[in-house]
This record gives structure tokens, C-alpha cells and sequence, in this order.
């Protein structure tokens, strides 16, 4: 496929790295420590480089750091919709009574919403945001975006909005989508203060990373019962330990960060891996070059 | 609200019956034979009519049904995806494994798919239908919808042909909606031998009605291993028995017959009803009137 280039396996030959001009993966740090003079790329096969940014020599050198943002977005906007719609719908309580033959006609005595007419907040307008913003229009949803970087904007029916509004925009939105990076400027972003501004009965998703709703402060609201529900596919600490107090926190719906994984996910992955790869070699242009500083 | 005219609670004044001018809600035969002479309007406050025009009586009078149909369309569209998404994402291993504190992470040995890419076939192209192909497209799939009565069309990336095309088009769907109306024309349209037509990667949806799916062969499909999951929300004997032969069919998940219910529900079906009513009383054209023959 690329003649002239050898590709060395980090996993069987670890000696590799030595001589390696480049490195396809989130580079541990171990690994990076015996890298040779010759790395100058590294390219995360995910979304996230935020193990990758950890290595302070690395945000130091000369080195590229590539990902395969927008490879992810359908994928995370659909399960981001899954849990959206699962809390609504009561899909969790009524697998239950599916393993137990019981049927709620018209889900008696169960609390059921929908998402129409109501308004989502979306935090983080990048690919995938603006992919959940899509679906969400098409299901009547009102819809403001939140960002960090993109300027002020409003196409159509969506409105973008800078990040310093947040404060006043919980107070009024239906559903809390979190989708912004994990970064130095979001760690925390959604505090036990800000926890405290969303509505009764409002949802929130967490979709992109832990460590930026404070799911301490999240819990006690579902505990307490002044917050209609939750969805979260990513944790602080992961894997989530089995004594986690997260759990068995009421109207919570959890999975174990599988947001972009599809059988159709690795071919777009691929695809951007491949797409650089040959411009590496032939020395042009890489796409989806991140900012080591901002952390995306 | 309306000036001279009374409203009699059929549940409380069984009597009101033989005065009145008019029936809101599904009238149940026996309540119909007592109605007196005056009888010239049945509202059904759901979309389904089947159980007003199994009145052969009423059908052949001159008695206008008139329906709330469009009131429930986003709402049934948005479970239609719910059960959708719940296959692909996993919603209900999830669950189970929330209760029991297992974190598998990035959905380890679980098989995850995305809509995204591929093609839904939509079986009825009412309010409910096109409801579903514009969250469809908007997840961007490729969608295909068949309708006994619309005409051939093509709306940008919408296509709506006739009913024909069935056998054809069971044949490339990934996602077989079926939001066809009951109806003489539709009992058993998705028989066992149209069921051997599905793609054995496919999934089916059912959130119409039951008795238009023939459940034994789908179930016998989804023991078997070659179709690849199913949702339904309607069932050809409601309340489903708890020995039902459904309850336990592998990638079967079950929603006991609420697509339609949310807090807004309610809302719009009174819209509808209110404004018919004023429309009555008023002598204009009533909204929504149905084909009994038909069925819709």
C-alpha cells in the first residue's frame, strides 16, 4: 500500500519506536519516553487526545498530533439520542418488565415524556455537536449551542452562542447536552453550582468526557428527585468500580463509553487514518491537526 | 366554553347517550346500539378508529368519525426511534447490567450497530410516517416509504412509492417501520412469508397496530438467529398474556402499547378535539374526518 514504509506493530515490536517517524494510537507515556529523534506525528485513532496532551515534552516538541474528529460525530449524536430518548420513554424500566412478563398497559402508573417542543442546550458545537443539533431539530426540539471557540451565529433554527452564557441557558434548558473536550477550560465545567441552575425537570447527558459534570452533585440531585434524569456513556473514573455511588442513582441511564462504536465506526475511522498516513508520506498537509495548547 | 350545550360524562350519565348529538371517544358498541336518532358525529381522541368502524351499524349510517390524527405523530415517531435505537445501542443489556454494577467497557463483547447509512423502508406514509422519515433522514438514513394511497413522489431525499413495491423493497431494508393503520388491507400485510424476505442483518419495528406483523414467524426468525432484532409497541393481543411467546425472544425489545403517551400528548389531542367541537356546534366542516370504509 505504501511502499518504502514499514509499519511496526507497538504492541509485538516495542522496539519500534526508536526508529519511528510517526505513531498511529494515543502514544502512552512510557512509550513516548523512548521515542527517537525522528517522531514528529502522532495520530489518535479516536476523537480524544487528551492522554496524549498529558506528556508535557510532547506539547513541548515539534511533534503533530492528528485525531479522527468527525469520523465519531453520527455515531456519538445517535447515542447520545439513545439515552435521551431511553430516559423519555422509560426503555430501562420496561426491559424489566420485559424479563418479567409484566405488561403496563400504556405504561400505567410510569412517567413518559417527549422531547418535543422542548429546548436543548447543547455544550461543545463541534462535529458532534452540531450532528446531535441536527437530530434534534428534525424531532421539533428547540435548540442553543454553546462554544468555547466558534463565533456567535445563528443558521437556520440554530442559534450559537459563546460559552459565557452558560449560566443563564441551564436555567432554561429541557436537556443538558454535554459534548464539549476535555480540556484544562471544561474540566469541571458543569459544577455543583451549575448542577444547582438546571431545572426540575430537566435531563442531562453526558456524552463526551467525565470529569466535566461534577457527578457527585449530579447523584445527589437524581437522589433527591429535583432533576427528572440523567444519561451518561462517560465517567471520572473509568471503568466505573462496581461500588461506584453512580449506580443505583435513580432515573440515571448509564453506558460504558461505547458512544461511537458501530460496525461503521472503524471503516470512517479508517478512512482518515488512511487519508493521512498517505499525506504524511507524501509530505503534504495533514488533516484534523489538533491545537496541543487547547487541548482539541 | 360552548354556550347550550351540555356535555354528559359517558362513564357517570349512561343515559346522555340517547339525546345526544354527538360521541367523543372510541363509543363502544354496546353504548352505540342505545343511541337515539340525533347521533350524527363520533370523535375517536386516538388516531385508530377499528374499534368504531367493527360497527357494521355505524359504518353504514350516515354518523361522521372524525379522528385526532397528526396530534400524536411526533410523539409515536420519537418511541418508533427509541425502540429503533435501543437495539442498535443496547439499552436493555445495559440495563440489566446497570442493575448488577457491571461496567463492560466500550460495550466489550456486545455488538453495536448505527442507523447511520443505512435504508428504512416506512410502511404507511400518514402523519405518523412521514414523522419518522424526517427524524430518518435527519440520522441520515436512506428512506424509502411505501403507502397504500399516496401517489409516487419524491420530496429531496424522501421517496414514497406504492404499496407494490413491497416484496421488492423488504428485500434491501436494514430497518423495516411498520406504521401502516389496521385495516382489511393490512391484516397479516407482514405475513411469514413476507417476513423470510427480510435481510437477516435487518431489524423490524411495529407501532401501528398488532395483527400486522405475524408475530409467530418474526419470533421464530429472532430464535433462530437470522434477523438481527425487533421493537414493538403494539401486539395482536393486548394486554400481552404473561406466558405470550413474545416476551422471551432474543433482540426483542417491548414497549407495552404508549408510543403516543407524553405530557404533551394531551395537549394536541384536545386541540384537535376542542376545535372539532367548536367546529360542530358552529355548523362548519369538521378536521379530521375519517373514511370508514377505509379505516382512517
Amino acid at each position: 500500500m505504501f511502499p518504502g514504509v514499514t509499519f511496526a506493530p507497538a504492541m509485538t515490536d516495542p522496539d519500534g519506536i526508536v526508529e519511528a517517524d510517526a505513531f498511529i494510537g494515543r502514544i502512552p507515556a512510557e512509550v513516548y519516553t523512548q521515542a527517537g529523534s525522528k517522531l514528529r506525528w502522532v495520530h489518535s485513532t479516536g476523537a480524544g487526545i487528551e492522554t496524549i496532551i498529558a506528556i508535557p515534552e510532547l506539547v513541548a516538541s515539534e511533534i503533530v498530533v492528528t485525531n479522527t474528529r468527525g469520523a465519531h460525530a453520527p455515531f456519538v449524536a445517535e447515542h447520545a439520542f439513545a439515552l435521551l430518548l431511553s430516559l423519555g420513554r422509560n426503555l430501562a424500566g420496561f426491559a424489566y418488565d420485559q424479563r418479567d412478563h409484566v405488561y403496563r398497559a400504556y405504561g400505567r402508573d410510569v412517567p413518559m415524556y417527549s422531547v418535543y417542543g422542548k429546548r436543548m442546550l447543547i455544550l461543545g458545537m463541534g462535529n458532534i455537536g452540531r450532528a446531535i443539533a441536527r437530530r434534534a431539530l428534525a424531532f421539533d426540539m428547540d435548540v442553543v449551542g454553546l462554544d468555547l471557540m466558534a463565533p456567535e451565529e445563528t443558521t437556520g433554527d440554530l442559534r450559537v452562542l459563546p460559552m459565557e452564557h452558560l449560566d443563564i441557558e441551564l436555567q432554561t434548558a429541557d436537556v443538558v447536552m454535554v459534548a464539549v473536550p476535555y480540556t484544562a477550560e471544561t474540566d469541571n465545567l458543569i459544577d455543583a453550582r451549575r448542577i444547582g441552575l438546571i431545572k426540575p425537570d430537566a435531563v442531562v447527558i453526558g456524552i463526551s468526557r467525565g470529569r466535566i459534570i461534577d457527578e457527585a452533585a449530579l447523584a445527589e440531585r437524581l437522589r433527591d428527585g429535583s432533576l427528572a434524569g440523567a444519561g451518561l456513556d462517560v465517567f471520572a473514573q473509568e471503568p466505573l468500580p462496581a461500588d461506584h455511588f453512580l449506580w443505583d442513582a435513580p432515573n440515571l441511564v448509564m453506558t460504558p463509553h461505547c458512544a461511537p462504536k458501530s460496525a461503521q465506526t472503524r471503516d470512517r475511522e479508517f478512512e482518515i487514518t488512511f487519508e493521512n498516513v498517505r499525506r504524511f508520506v507524501g509530505g503534504e498537509p495533514l488533516l484534523n491537526v489538533c491545537d496541543k495548547v487547547a487541548g482539541f
